[in-house]
């Protein structure tokens, strides 16, 4: 049994050498921490010849950021690689490989995916990976699917509740998904000019009523095992390949939300593209986020009526037309849920690149304006917008 | 620490005499068992002038009505006591007084009751509670409401769904509701000249796919903490009293359901009463019983929102106007859930005495004839009832 101690580089490439699963151990050297995150130490772990072969990866008992004021809790560490472990089940293909886990260290030894980009690097330099949205759809299905009543035993899913049982991580999600953005609040971060459309956000009763409703469901709307921190910069892309990576928010919860966090992301990316690009390259960079979420969510929709068709094992559930009725569920949660990311992401604390990168002060101001006028038509219109087609001609009518 | 053992009369009167908060402990000296369940030993504990003063019941790890065939666990002693614990905080003046609880021995001690009558055998008499129905949509209120995440804080909610985690108890009511009236199934125990029609419900896509729906929010709505068996039998009645006991099937559910089981026990003995009863009786009957239905949503409905508009504590839930939207959800769930309480209590084996006692064989068979055909339809119709008004209507109309 081991303690927990925080990883020197050295450690780390102890550490590696013991459980990378790598064929010449000794050939392991040298370790560099990477981590871009608040919550983790990342190291990666090279070999002689200076190539990257392993990820060692160290929950810290505090959110760096604030250093040790904000502390939280380490089972993240278990909770990030038990989901990993059971999507890699459902979808090998597009979850990160866990090699090794160790609850007491709160350290993951993962494979390395450094010839893989940050897909939300890669949108903000505008470059296209017109594979990766179609596959996340299908890493969605697959995961989200056969968490579910449909495939699970009620037993399993039961005990897996339990497992995946994740307070403290929740509680950010609860808050600054739910909370801030409609409240004066000190972490909130949007630009000054757009105090009145804030302002109009907290003073919106039917917005607020329904964030209630979509927070209500976040607390209790058992559905699926969730990745339950969908976006861009924790998704790996490369020819042909999507790795799906940091599931430390993990928990049963609706599956809309993995859906709604996807989809919002690829928004952002679409309102941000004018002030990150130049006007032609912009212009088709807004399209192809319009087809990315198209194809996304047809992606989802098509693998989990499939999969639903062919692979259901509750005798209730299975009956046909079920399934399609659970989608439009899941099509209205995904459609609020994409707002409230939409808002969070620019009115809250959770800022990107896709928004920070934008130069120009007024031009940045104007994509976050748009985005946060996006993200409340979505939240208050999720229950009416009638399909993708529908959802897209409502994007494009935003402006 | 005791380990389990089957208790006899004896047994059962030393417990009390240990436990039972009697001031004079040696004044119990006998016991008498009483269950009429399938489940469990419940023991009258008796004083020397012969007064039953405190209720001994322990959980048998069989069902008891098919001997020792259907094993089932001894842990539901500790959810019935702990589930009747929690809701007493809330709502003492309706639910039993729990006195002691040991999990090994699977043995509670509660309050003795027999100066009470058990709901559904007066109303198979023929005889009213007014004051009843109100008194239960009081209980609805208070123990649905205190335990959701309106007033829950999130861990406290989280840590509660895991200590209610139910899976053998709700394996029964997944069953038995949602699957077995809708299939051919050797426990179902409609008159055989009703077979046409239970041919038909297994043959109406529609109406399964609406059970589909209700067995999955079954599954995964975690929105309070139910009693999970609200029904006449559970139910103890006196003037201007009314006590729930047996919570042995509580979990964290969707709160439809406990509303819906409710209303569904009324609507039975409305169907039962023309085969009860003399005719000028029943008609008598049937509108005490639909003027309960009423009482009994009326009561939820303006309790679960007085208290959600003073106590939630959740700030984004606490939102004016979220509680009503909520409630609209809790309207759907509770008729489409009253359906299949109807079905379930005269296609599946849930058979009880209102439908039993019915003497003549062709008025019993009209009177389930009416209960199926009422079921369906709230099946079908749940999404579109628009409110209490329209709900009698409907069951009006039903004949």
């Amino acid at each position: 049994m081991s303690q927990y101690r925080t990883f020197a580089a050295a450690d780390a490439v102890e550490y590696a050498r013991q459980f990378g699963g790598v064929d010449n151990p000794n050939s392991l050297v040298d370790a560099l921490e990477v981590g871009d995150g608040n919550l983790n130490l990342v190291f990666r772990i090279f070999d002689t010849a200076g190539v990257s072969r392993v990820i060692v990866k160290q929950a810290l008992p505090w959110v760096r950021c604030v250093g040790e004021s904000w502390p939280l809790t380490l089972d993240r560490a278990r909770l990030e690689a038990e989901v990993l472990i059971e999507h890699g089940k459902f979808c090998p293909q597009h979850t990160v490989n866990i090699l090794h886990y160790d609850p007491l260290l709160a350290v993951t030894v993962m494979e390395d995916l450094s010839d893989h980009a940050i897909w939300r690097a890669d949108l903000v330099k505008g470059i296209d990976w017109p594979q990766a949205a179609g596959q996340l759809g299908d890493y969605l299905a697959q995961t989200l699917f056969h968490t579910s009543d449909f495939f699970q035993h009620p037993h399993q899913k039961k005990a897996d509740v339990i497992r995946f049982t994740n307070p403290e991580l929740c509680d950010i999600t609860e808050e600054l998904f739910f909370n801030e953005p409609y409240e004066v609040h000190a972490r909130n971060a949007y630009p000054r000019a757009l105090e009145p459309l804030a302002e109009s956000l907290r003073e919106d009763h039917e917005l607020r009523v329904a964030v209630a409703g979509l927070k209500h469901r976040f607390y209790s709307n058992a559905e699926a095992l969730l990745h339950g921190d969908v976006h861009s910069g924790s998704i790996f892309v490369a020819e042909g390949s999507l790795k799906v990576i940091d599931a430390e928010f993990g928990f049963y919860g609706p599956i809309g939300f993995d859906i709604g966090s996807a989809l919002g992301n690829l928004l952002i990316s679409y309102c941000a593209a004018p002030g990150l690009l130049p006007p032609r390259e912009a212009a088709d960079a807004r399209e192809k986020r319009l087809n990315d979420v198209r194809q996304l969510w047809q992606s989802f929709a098509e693998g989990f009526l499939a999969l639903a068709a062919e692979k259901s094992r509750d005798r209730a559930l299975a009956v046909p037309g079920y399934a399609s009725t659970f989608l439009a569920k899941i099509w209205r949660d995904s459609v609020g849920y994409s707002g409230t990311e939409l808002i969070r992401r620019t009115v809250g604390m959770s800022q990107v690149a896709d928004i920070k990168g934008i130069q120009d002060d007024a031009m940045r101001v104007e994509c976050v304006r748009q985005a946060i006028t996006l993200g409340r038509s979505l939240i208050l219109l999720a229950d009416h917008v009638a399909d993708i087609d529908a959802l897209i001609a409502r994007i494009r009518q935003n402006g």
